[in-house]
């Protein structure tokens, strides 16, 4: 957002520079998905996406931490956004559908190596650098944000529908993580179907 | 076990390398609950435990890789142990009570430093030890077995209560992440909340 605020101003060496830095995050969201945030390097993010050295200290001049704080904006924006666009246009239960096809896709793409970027960083306390948990709370706050709106729009009062909401994006994370080690959508195909059953009651019930 | 097998042929010298192993591994397990897979290494296991590093190669001659394959056992048995002791004994939302009462004690007592030291290995891909995501996924399936037991026990049919297995031990590993992010048990015990409501329905009209 902000490269794309600033591009007036920008010379004509500028977009060689926002390329790096956009290669850079892009990377650095596949390594945290694939292969965790302690794995996450500047060294791994440089050699994986060919990036110039010079770039980080340009676009990053915090460093590891920043380059993994921007592309958690970035990957949660782009996430959240997808949510966001689900849950406002369907029923729930289309959009749980809507959801799971794209993780499907995602992990027979990768063969079953990427995962969830945001669970990467809420599975591992990183002390020098809290503001990553901070930054998958407020990600995951986001996600049960649209959640729970979908929810009380199809009848469900406040409070249960951020219950639902949780529990949708806790089963949804774990069921991808699942997934990986067994090398099988089943568990998530199992887990929607389950999760679809207990929303489709309750919005009954509370539509009775 | 093996250790407890051979314990009447160990000399005066064996009680302390077997003393310094369940140091390493529960230094390990440790490592594994509160950094993740890629931060926990050799050193730091030795630095956090004061293990003598005469010891690793003594007892961990595959390094790194045996050390976390090691852990993955004795804490994956371990929690299985509970898992299977609880679903014996008491009816489903009992269990659930029981087993969100263990995670609740361990993210306050870790002040939301330390999570599941399984998850920790299942979201991340190991290129150079794939053992560690089958040892994940053979835990993850023997806790599914014991929830699948008791669901069956309670009246629904093998592959519904094998789903709904599979659901709450999704649900609760994305929950204990939620947790530790915002540093709070509710998004637990909300989701333990929904699951025993889905759990009551799902029993209720098996029996009905």
């Amino acid at each position: 957002m902000a490269a794309t605020r600033r591009s007036n101003s920008d010379g004509p060496a500028r977009p060689r520079l926002r390329d790096a830095r956009r290669r850079m995050i892009e990377g650095a969201i596949e390594s945290l998905r694939v292969h965790g945030a302690s794995a996450t390097s500047v060294d791994r993010v440089l050699a994986d996406t060919g990036a110039p050295r010079g770039s980080v200290y340009h676009h990053f001049p915090g460093g590891r931490t920043q380059l993994i704080t921007d592309a958690l904006a970035t990957a949660g924006g782009s996430m959240s956004e997808f949510i966001e666009a689900i849950t406002r246009d369907n029923d729930p239960l289309v959009a749980l559908d809507m959801f799971v096809a794209l993780w499907r896709q995602t992990l027979i793409d990768s063969d079953y190596r990427a995962g969830c970027p945001i669970i990467a960083v809420a599975v591992e306390t990183n002390d020098d650098a809290p503001e990553f948990a901070a930054a998958a709370a407020a990600i995951f706050a986001r996600w049960n944000a649209a959640l729970t709106d979908l929810l009380t729009r199809h009848g469900l009062d406040p409070a249960r529908a951020r219950r639902m909401a949780t529990l949708t994006v806790a089963a949804v994370e774990g069921a991808i993580a699942l997934c990986r080690v067994e090398r099988d959508v089943a568990p998530l195909e199992d887990t929607i179907g389950e999760l679809q059953s207990h929303l489709a009651a309750a919005i009954g019930a509370s539509t009775d």
